[in-house]
């Protein structure tokens, strides 16, 4: 049988551990993972492009488990009342082949973005940030809220988004967690005064979320929310004053802020400034640009997270995925029209 | 919710619809495939190979619905009684992105290679074929045997496997489903009279399961065991006598029994024959052989048929791997920690 968890079971499960709990044990798999990062199989995700959107496939594998998620985008998705993005997926056995878990993922897709941003952050953003501003309050949005204080006791937010409705859901969704929540009237005003600032706006278009004049010493920029072609939020001219981090090069200059400047832009690997190999943040004047797109060793780090998190507990359900015949080779007598076996073999004589 | 077809109630289909039945609508499924062939994206499969084995993700699409397969392809699995191939599958909507079937896919792979096979055959055996040996009596020689009985009216076979259990396990298998099997005692043995030989030994490495002066003038090759790199079953000179047809060439160069042959190795596609764009058998003593690996589009082919095989009956659960939040932006409201939503919006002032 294969382990299954639901969305069900993950929200009870979340709601068992706690977000904020969740989210400090998920960054530590994903920053564990990224110190290992050479034990990785790692290549850009592979994706069905439709006029509407995009469904991608994303596997790896460190040689003992294999993970894939599936992931679609779809802007226009929420105009007939569904969502953008939803995900799922399973994590292997290398040794076998065989799935051992099946997960939902919009919600872990959710939880370990922001996760990963957090861990990038401790790296690139000042010890002494205290204000975080988050332009584009979209499903993503709290979930940003919350790593960033699980993980870098930020409390104090600025936010802003173009529509009244998802900041009105912002405020009901934080409003009694023990955050300080300023609403800005525009990007201009939510900016003034952050040490950090998370960019994670839905738009497909390239558009300037974020410009030049916008942005202090200083700075760290969580540019989250363009992470496909043809989507991007910075201005390039941020690009160039600041230092840029990526999670993986091939996929970022594809998909990544960076799209926008040449191939051989200069860019940090993460890992490399986790595994103290690079410099992270160098100084307090510093631009630090995290160009997150989502890598999918942070999705193998996400179900290795779950598959332990759920180690005796009921937060799962067992599903017959696959079949287990009793002589592996006798796929066939599953289907229970199987007669007396010969007594002996007729040659051909 | 997404439709959930797994091992149980996929038996309990096959038995309500009948292996025959169930195979002819499959095949009919494939063949409408193949006949719109130019309208699906198509690609080599996705593969993560490891020491023991590989497994693969296959995607296909035709602009209206998108599919994929996980499979793995472990042939030491058998040891430890484990079984070398396993599989599930996903059809999605190409317009949302949305998942809506998820499968095993282990028996309906078995059942869509049968089925491919005997499609094949239909194009490429000569009309009056009566007799088929099969040479690998392993988890595929079932679906196989009854596939051509259902397809193409085969009951006369012809069987030999080097494990004498592997033929019990055959002989009570299909004991009581109407064929005339005759056991042989070597393959050189049991190709005598067919007119038709499949072969789908298990083997990983290079065999020669079939040698030239096996073959005789007007015979059809199904060759369905040579499925990946470094496992063929055919000794290369028959291919220099045959014809070749193949499903998709820049896949079956690498994985299948043409990989001995020149990349420039004449091959005809199957879905040519099919529209009756390109010859199949062309007389009585000609040499045909379906170079089989299986394709993303044959998987496609089988969710497709799944999906509407099931409506209207209860062969399917219902599960919830993606979540559903009735305001499509608000994710974090599914955790239920959501508090009143503010009366108006302050602004920053």
């Amino acid at each position: 049988m294969v382990q299954y968890v639901g969305v069900e079971n993950m929200v009870r499960l979340i709601g068992s551990v706690g977000i904020e709990s969740y989210l400090i044990g998920l960054a530590g798999y994903i920053e564990d993972d990224f110190r290992r990062w050479a034990s990785f199989e790692k290549a850009p995700r592979v994706a069905s492009h439709s006029a509407d959107g995009v469904i991608e496939l994303m596997p790896t594998s460190d040689g003992a488990s294999y993970a894939f998620k599936y992931v679609n985008g779809h802007p226009k998705n929420t105009r007939s009342g569904l969502q953008t993005v939803t995900a799922f997926g399973v994590l292997s056995d290398v040794e076998t082949g065989y799935p051992r878990l099946l997960s939902e993922m919009t919600l872990t897709t959710a939880l370990r973005t922001a996760a990963t941003s957090a861990v990038a952050a401790r790296h690139l953003a000042r010890k002494d940030a205290a204000t975080m501003a988050i332009i584009g309050l979209g499903s993503q949005s709290e979930f940003q809220a919350f790593a960033f204080k699980a993980l870098l006791g930020i409390r104090k937010l600025r936010v802003f988004d173009i529509d009244p409705l998802a900041t009105a859901k912002f405020l009901a969704n934080l409003g009694q967690h023990d955050f300080e929540i300023e609403v800005a009237a525009s990007a201009q005003e939510v900016v003034l005064g952050a040490d950090i600032i998370t960019t994670v706006t839905a738009d497909k278009l390239n558009a300037t979320i974020l410009s030049d004049n916008m942005i202090g010493a200083g700075v760290h920029i969580n540019a989250v929310g363009g992470d496909c072609p043809g989507k991007t939020e910075l201005q390039s001219d941020i690009l160039l004053r600041a230092d840029v981090f990526v999670e993986f090069p091939e996929q970022t200059r594809i998909e990544g802020e960076i799209q926008q400047m040449a191939a051989d832009f200069p860019v940090t690997e993460l890992w490399r400034v986790i595994m103290g190999e690079a410099a992270g943040r160098r100084g307090r004047d510093q631009i630090t640009i995290f160009d997150s797109v989502g890598f999918a060793t942070e999705d193998f780090s996400a179900l290795r997270y779950l598959r332990d998190q759920v180690v005796g507990t009921d937060y799962f359900d067992e599903i017959d995925l696959l079949t287990e015949p009793e002589d592996p080779r006798n796929l066939f007598g599953l289907l229970g029209q199987t007669g007396p076996f010969p007594r002996s073999i007729p040659g051909i004589r």
